[in-house]
C-alpha cells in the first residue's frame, strides 16, 4: 500500500528529543521549493509527533526564511512552556548546504491546548454558494506547479485572471481581491490538523487577482487559528471545505490576506492570515 | 524631564548580544500582569534595539505563555536568518521565580525587511465615522485596570455592555462583536512600530460584547502586520488612530479577533489578529 502523498511529505524520523529529519517531496513542488502549506504542515507535524505534546493545536505561525532546496531537512520542535492546559512551542526547520553549513529555512511558534466544552458561536457564517458537486473542477494548465495536482479545487468566485492585462477584477474593494473555492485533498484524505494547516495556504496570490499582473510573490508569514477539535475534524471526513480569501493592505512590497475554511456543514474550522512579498 | 510611560516600559538594558533586562511597569498593569500590548511592544523593542537589525518590522507574532509577575524579566532576541532584504527573529521573555528557576513567559517571531516603493492599494478603506474631536472620551470607571489610563479612547460603536445581562449586542453576526474607536497614547506620543504593536491590543475582549457576560479571558497569541514605513508612522505624528475589531469564531474555550488600525488620514497602518482564551 503506497502512502498518500500528503502523509509521505509529513514523514519525519525522530533523532532525539524534539529533533527530526525529513525529506522534501517532488509531489509538492512549487515555483521555488515545496508548497508553503505542506512545509507549514511539516512544522506542525513535528509537534504532533512529540511524545510530550499536551492537547491539540489552537494556533500556528510559520515564517518562511528561505525556499527549501530539494533534499533533507532537520526539524527542531521544543515545548518551551507547559501549563496546566496549554503548551507553547518553538519550531525551526534547517537545511545543510553543500559546504556543510546549516541555515534556518523556517521558524514557527505554536500553541497546543486541552479544550473544554463552552459556549460557542460563529460570527463568520459560511457564504451561500453552489455545492461543489455542481461545479467544474479547476484543472491547472499542463506544466504549472506540481502541488496544484494534489488538490481537487472547484472555484466559486475570484478566478486567476485569464488575461494579464492589468485590469482590476472589481471596482468594489470588498470584492476586488476575493476568491471562494471548494477544496479537498486528491486523493481524498480524512481531515486532520496538518492537512488543515496546508489547506490554509491553497489560495493563489491575491495580488494577481487584484491587479491582473503576474508579479513574483512569496509568502513570508502564515498564521492559522484552529477552531475545531480533532474529533470535529475527523467528523468532517474527506469532504470538501469551502475556502475564502481576500487581500487587505498592499503596501511597498508586502500585502496581507485574511482567509477562512468552513466544512461543508458550515462549521468554521480555521481562520488564517498571511503576509506575502511581491516584487513590484 | 520624565520619560513617557510607554518609553519607560520599553527601557531595556543590553546584557550581551541580543540579551536584555527589563522591568515591568505598574503604569501598565492589567488584571494579571501587564497589558499584553505593552509586553508585545517590549518584545519588538528588543529587535528595534538590536545592533544587527536589518530594515523595519513587517510582521510580529507574540504568544503569551504566562502572565508576567511584577519585577525584572530577561529578553532574548536572535536574528536566526538574515537575507538580502529580510531578517527573521526569534524572541523569548523569561522571568526567574523566588526559587531561582527561569521560565519562559512569552515567545515571539518577527520579520524585519527593507521595503521598496511599489504599487500599493488598500482593500479595507477606513469606515466613515465621526471625527474624534466631536466624541466624548471614554473614561474607565475608577478602580479598573491601570493601563486603560494610558490611552485616550473615543468610542464610535460597540461599547462595553452597560448591563451584563447575557443579551447579544446585535442579531446581525457582522455587527454582533464589532467595535470601532479612536485611540491615541495619553500623553500624546509620536507613533512608532512599538506603539503600533501595543495599540493592536487595545480592544476589550470581543466575547464580552458578543455575550454581555463578563467571562474570564486572556489573549494567548497576537499577530500584527505592519503596512507602513517608519517615515509614514512619523508623519502620522501623535494623532488619533481609528481602530476596529470583530470576533470571528468562538469555539470551546478560544475565540479569534480580526482588527485594523488606520491613521486619521485613512492610511491602513496595521492589521492584527489574536486568539483569546475564555473560561466558559
Amino acid at each position: 500500500m503506497t502512502l498518500h502523498a500528503f502523509d509521505d511529505a509529513l514523514q519525519l524520523t525522530a533523532q532525539g528529543s524534539g529533533q527530526y529529519q525529513g525529506l522534501t517531496s517532488p509531489a509538492w513542488w512549487n515555483m521555488v521549493g515545496p508548497f508553503g502549506g505542506v512545509t507549514a504542515a511539516v512544522a506542525l507535524q513535528a509537534i504532533m509527533l512529540h511524545p510530550e505534546r499536551l492537547g491539540d493545536p489552537i494556533s500556528l505561525t510559520v515564517n518562511y526564511a528561505s525556499g527549501l532546496v530539494q533534499g533533507a531537512f532537520a526539524v527542531s520542535a521544543q515545548a518551551v512552556r507547559t501549563n496546566r492546559s496549554t503548551q507553547h512551542w518553538l519550531v525551526t526547520l534547517s537545511q545543510t548546504d553543500a559546504q556543510g553549513a546549516s541555515a534556518v529555512v523556517l521558524t514557527a511558534t505554536a500553541i497546543t491546548a486541552v479544550r473544554r466544552d463552552t459556549w460557542s458561536a460563529n460570527d463568520l457564517p459560511m457564504p451561500i454558494v453552489p455545492p461543489p458537486e455542481g461545479l467544474v473542477r479547476t484543472h491547472p494548465p499542463a506544466g504549472t506547479v506540481e502541488w496544484l495536482n494534489r488538490y481537487d479545487m472547484r472555484l466559486v468566485s475570484g478566478p486567476i485572471p485569464s488575461r494579464w492585462d492589468g485590469g482590476a477584477a472589481s471596482p468594489d474593494p470588498a470584492l476586488a481581491s476575493l476568491s471562494q473555492l471548494w477544496v479537498r485533498d486528491d486523493p481524498a484524505r480524512t481531515l486532520d490538523f496538518a492537512a488543515l494547516a496546508a489547506l490554509a495556504d491553497v489560495f493563489f496570490p491575491r495580488i494577481w487577482l487584484r491587479r491582473a499582473v503576474m508579479v513574483p510573490v512569496g509568502t513570508v508569514s502564515l498564521t492559522v487559528y484552529f477552531h475545531a477539535t480533532a474529533a470535529q475534524l475527523r467528523e468532517t471526513g474527506n469532504g470538501y471545505l469551502l475556502g475564502q480569501a481576500r487581500g487587505q493592505a498592499f503596501c511597498n512590497g508586502y500585502f496581507d490576506q485574511a482567509g477562512q475554511l468552513w466544512s461543508a456543514a458550515g462549521h468554521l474550522l480555521a481562520t488564517t492570515h498571511q503576509l506575502v512579498y511581491y516584487k513590484k
